[in-house]
């Protein structure tokens, strides 16, 4: 099992070439023109070079985005980081929180809290698959930073374990469903996150917010419009990500 | 001196009403339909409400969005809360790293980089113009959760103090003319972040940092897209944010 | 009553001021540093500028885009250019299509089918609210270029007058709610367009045409984006118009 | 040589299949279940559908929107209906004007230009490559509607034959450098439209227009957003076109 970021790193020729891989590893990396064994970029420093045919390939240490966007293993559609990053603000994660989650799916969005919140704060995530478990532990290994993570193989519809959390983000195909149970394991001033995917998902969890005891906050949708890298000729990419999810916070309110 | 965000709460009626106020102020707080002491909400639990004339007030905490958006006192535009959740996950900001910052602007940013790096980690914030910095001081002071900022009244065209650090993010006019000063500042590996608003401004920053040791990883403007709380009636705001930025990513690479 | 687009004129200082007036009139006209009278511009060949107290004001030809931007009277949401462009082509509209249209609202869509068609074409366009009527026809008489538009103060509920139309566009609270009528009036091939502006009509719409013998093409948001005209400093202007509506295309089967 | 768009149809399954052919051709057309013979389409009126194994397929008319999209030959990025819409509009086309066009590409602006101008009016239309030229007039006569398009195969540097246009669109690489022969081309008032795809080609030409006579009127991007056809899970497609280019609209002064 991965031994968590320290043993990545990145291989990019700085034109289109790029791989995250394991230095504990002894396998071979396909390049463009050759080949490297991973364990033998132990001894390059992050942030240097080697060569192979003159041809140079920078070494760089691996960061939580590139893991989560290129090494995560997949058995469902990820939060992408720029629904992460605003996630993490509009639901106030920081360190020493305690955050709930359902459903984990791979770990992206577990991650993340998890880092936020540190190694006094707690990540309590619920996935009902149990073919998703296994997936999601090695995810979380090779990612995580802090022993902070319980990762539960079950329905939030069963219960939720814990009271009293500071945030709350759902990723299930039906919130709705769940929301009162949600509410009774949130404290009073908590935060609500749901990521759904379609316009008929977002108003049925609208309604159901107005009848229990949400104030709710916004409905957003988050879009990245990537540019490509030539100052003589300047403009956005020809093909970009249309839609990933809209994004609805709300708080909770007492009595 | 402000004290905090545990002195600070919102008041909302939840139908377009809502502002942060001060609980240890004296202050009589205007509402639509009468007003209310501010230092008379400290009875009242986050989560809960007060009644004026059969109107209900919710009384909610403060967070560092709602703090950034609505309290910090401004004399320059202020980076969004869209562009600082993408910052944080692209320049892996995590507890324990030492981050720098020029300009420091109104200190959005800083804020939300002193939360990330905890109480083991430090940020250093240069801004040059001497009649800001009373104003950081106040908006750090009213906002941050770890002493672990240090601001400078100088420019960084004059020389950073810091060697080896993780991160580094430039707000300001000319930032290309400081880039080889920056490359100094910062660790091999280590990462650059670049705010500009214009397509000139993107144009000569690529093209210094082509020339400088720095593998640019991206250029990307994020945008953020609010929709009307009404489930029968879905639709987006009529109105939006149409540009506050372009973001340029790098990293700094050795020898 | 105004008699087209010819005895209109823009106005403006190219730093701001902009207004269209009709040379007919003998109103002053109020500039930022003085005044004109409207008749006296006709003096002037469209392309050309006046002077006041040394300050230059360009003359221009009205153009339809103008006239629907700035001179149309409104008693609804518009159908903005960016739109109306896009359902000129989806639409198939040419010289000589028969078009018809509900509801006609302010007639901005009407006036531009009634240019697209010329002269040996028609619209017929059904607007049920008795108040909107004159309305109408000043509109289309100060835009119009062609007298090839038959404007019904009647429901399209009620039935409509024509068979074998070529194409037939909706602008409707609950356009569902008429699209058996609006197939009959349509010839098989024709082409059907829809504005709405919440994603709940949407849903309601694309049920109705699935149960009804229609080919749906696409569903779509056109969006603009506009910049500032600044050379130097090239960006997006700061706000820009979130939503309109969205637009729904579909083709009359036969059988 | 083909002969417009009624000899051409739309085959479709309504499930992703669509294509356009040619029913003058006795060509085999591939089918997702089997084959049919072109010229047999023949017999099916538009709107209508014929079966094979039992699965329907439904014959429509094309129309100039399906023609530009299917059915042009490329040899250059081609400019989309998104934009050509908007063009139309901005550039004030209506029937009996007459347009200049510089470089022709693959026409698929100039057939719309052809279409908008009716019988009355004139296209001219200028393309210094002479390989392009048979492409070209292949594509103007699959698709023409009249026959009112003048196709030059010259560089507009070295002249315009014309006088008094009523608009010219430029689609060149450095359309900074003919401006100033587009303005003698152009009657004073007379509109002009850029397609640029990179943010400094607008900067170059947004500088010489200032220096020329011309009223900058604006510089804007057209978005077209598409959604899926699921009325119960409503959501915009996954992956959008990110950029086609800057539209940039000006007008002719005197003097």
């Amino acid at each position: 099992m991965s031994k968590g970021l320290h043993t990545k790193r990145i291989i990019t020729d700085n034109e289109g070439f790029k791989k995250v891989v394991d230095i504990e590893s002894s396998r071979k990396i396909g390049l463009p023109n050759g080949f490297v064994i991973a364990r033998d970029l132990k001894q390059i420093q992050p942030g240097n070079f080697f060569e192979i045919k003159g041809k140079r390939y920078y070494v760089l240490s691996c960061d939580l985005y590139e893991y989560v966007m290129s090494k995560l293993k997949r058995r469902t559609q990820i939060i992408y980081p720029k629904d992460i990053g605003y996630i993490l603000i509009k639901l106030d994660i920081s360190p020493g929180k305690r955050i709930g989650e359902a459903g984990t799916g791979s770990g992206a969005l577990t991650i993340f809290f998890s880092r936020a919140v540190g190694k006094e704060g707690r990540v309590y995530t619920y996935e009902k698959r149990k073919d998703f478990i296994e997936l999601i532990q090695r995810n979380l290994a090779g990612g995580r930073e802090f022993e902070n993570v319980v990762l539960y193989n079950r329905a939030v519809e069963e219960g939720i374990h814990e009271k009293e959390l500071d945030a709350f983000f759902l990723d299930l195909k039906e919130p709705w469903e769940v929301l009162d149970i949600v509410a009774e394991a949130l404290k009073p001033d908590g935060y609500l996150g749901v990521l759904v995917p379609t316009t008929n998902q977002i108003s049925q969890t609208l309604k159901t917010l107005e009848n229990l005891n949400f104030l709710i906050s916004e409905v957003v949708e988050i879009m990245i419009r990537e540019y490509k890298l030539n100052a003589d000729r300047f403009r956005p990419n020809d093909i970009m990500v249309g839609h990933t999810g809209y994004l609805i916070f709300a708080r909770k309110l007492e009595g």
